[in-house]
């Protein structure tokens, strides 16, 4: 089970693929600690400028010679009235003011601004032969698949649900990512809304698996041996994790983001769409708790991501957990801050006990 | 892993709990043909009368002669104001009159009226010598627990975060279920509230599993032998089932209920109050919808629920099923309409070929 089509497909030792975590986690050094203890390290390239996209990938491409991915965005329409951003800046203003820091200026994130990004970031992704693409915030158009195909891409979308991997698989991607409710960070959805896509991975990878042909990966709250074989138990031929490589001695994280998943238990962590206008899940904090009542309200993705952006920032460089996005999966109980080889190391001999049970 | 310090504590061959459905659903013929094919079968006797209760003990063993268990609900303290049934009246009054049904004559389940029901219960599980008793909605008191266990009653509680399933162990119960995200019916958060409780099995049983010491289930949206292995994986000795058995031949379940659990897809179930009072999962209909806009106002458990019985019950009688709770976990695509002998056996050898691989 632990070598499978999926293995061999993306050339690695073990179906394990650390997830495509944005915003500075995934550092090179980390990438290349996963690919060298042999599972797939993954670029989180979504907010990445083309010069700081192509300048990761070569320091990735120095630590390791093994294959590894990196993921992108979708580009999506963004509909944003002016009042709601009124109302954002409201709201967010008294804690800019507490953290002493001004209102970021907001250029409008356009859908033909990100689609600019979007093909500058695949442009590169051909260049620097990078070997696994994925995506998140759902699939790319006929022509960038097949413009990646012929570059021997290996590419790999993100579902929520049966419906989205079907339309995965449908629009010849290779590989799907099942992500369940557990999961830390940002939902994928793209088709079904946020909450029709918050299923269990227990009932996500079995449904998922019987109706489409391409391999599955798992992903949401696996953290061990034990939720690796699990998961392949339920079908998957692999799995991705995110927060457990996130508490991870290599991983960009901030320490304090590190040391609030090493202390949390699983009920403290909530969906919410303060932070950037996306339903994601993190651990509930000051942040959370004083934007909760205008949730519904603030604009979409990544608008308010934007607005909020100076406040995470300076929270972050003032050591103050309380306006830091602390994204998290549902088994923080589970996370140790160790290396990556000792990680990927405990995950292997504990499913090979598991599996000769 | 199929055999283990669970099985031998029930005397049951495989570690498969048919779930404790009230309503209806668990007929002796349900329990006893779970029992007879080697696993646990249950009575939901959460609504049941002490008549109904005995009468329905003394038919199962009739039919059969090995272990089943009784599912008792532990009752709580219910403050409903006079407006929040003004309010509930209101929005039912026009449901009421589609259906051509009376208001339901509302007698105020008081705490202590709930309380004399759960001590009559408790009397007949002891005197009819039940070997299992399992309680959902919180823990009994230690004089209940203490009474059970000197008639070597095997007690079983129902959690959904590691703080709930701690307590279960302190308090002296032998067994724990841990109800995941996934699952169908009323969730069963007692210390947590609703939100908190909301866990992926995925993150729940091995972070529970690292709490306690006694025995772990796996419950919601398991239904079969990939479900059952990646549970032990996770390190649960056990699995309890509930939509996976109500979809089966032998079960109470309305045909229709049956029927759309057979049509749904994993996006369609829902979380609501709308029922009951109680949160809970299930198909989403007309009701569900129309009641949608006043869920959080609505009367709490066991109000709502005494509130709309008539609806409920007339919708089943006149085989629409617009206005009935069709209570589902997140895996409908897998269930099957079967002899509850053939689906055991189909676990058991889709488990085996697991094991082996």
């Amino acid at each position: 089970m632990l070598h499978n089509e999926m293995t061999k497909r993306m050339q690695i030792e073990h179906p394990i693929i650390q997830a495509p975590m944005a915003g500075g986690i995934t550092t090179a050094k980390l990438v290349a600690a996963v690919s060298n203890s042999g599972g797939l390290g993954s670029i989180g390239a979504g907010y990445l400028t083309p010069a700081q996209l192509r300048k990761q990938i070569k320091e990735v491409k120095q630590l390791t010679t093994r294959n590894f991915g990196v993921n992108l965005f979708i580009p999506n329409e963004c509909k944003v009235s002016k009042d709601q951003i009124t109302i954002a800046n409201n709201v967010l203003q008294p804690i800019r003011d507490k953290l002493n820091v001004q209102q970021d200026k907001l250029e409008m994130p356009t859908f033909s601004r990100m689609s600019e990004l979007f093909n500058e970031q695949i442009k590169i992704v051909i260049e620097e032969k990078v070997p696994i693409c994925s995506f998140t915030f759902g699939i790319p158009t006929k022509e960038v698949i097949a413009e990646l195909k012929q570059n021997q891409i290996i590419l790999i979308g993100t579902a929520t649900t049966v419906r989205e991997a079907m339309e995965i698989e449908r629009i010849g991607m290779d590989i799907v990512v099942g992500q369940g409710s557990e999961a830390g960070g940002h939902r994928g959805n793209f088709i079904n809304n946020f909450q029709e896509g918050l299923i269990g991975l227990m009932s996500l990878i079995p449904q998922v698996v019987d109706n489409v042909s391409i391999p599955v990966i798992a992903a949401g709250g696996i953290m061990d041996g034990r939720g690796l074989m699990a998961s392949l138990c339920l079908g998957a031929k692999g799995v991705q994790m995110g927060t457990a490589f996130l508490a991870c001695i290599e991983s960009g994280a901030h320490p304090l983001h590190k040391e609030a998943i090493l202390q949390a238990s699983e009920e403290q962590t909530v969906l919410t769409r303060t932070f950037s206008g996306k339903w994601a899940r993190g651990i509930k904090n000051n942040f959370i708790e004083e934007m909760q009542e205008h949730e519904l309200n603030l604009p979409d993705f990544p608008v308010q991501n934007t607005l909020t952006q100076s406040i995470r920032k300076a929270s972050s460089s003032q050591n103050n957990q309380d306006f830091m996005s602390l994204w998290s999966g549902q088994s923080p109980r589970l996370a140790k801050n160790q290396s990556v080889e000792t990680f990927m190391n405990s995950i292997i001999t504990d499913a090979t006990k598991l599996r000769l049970t």
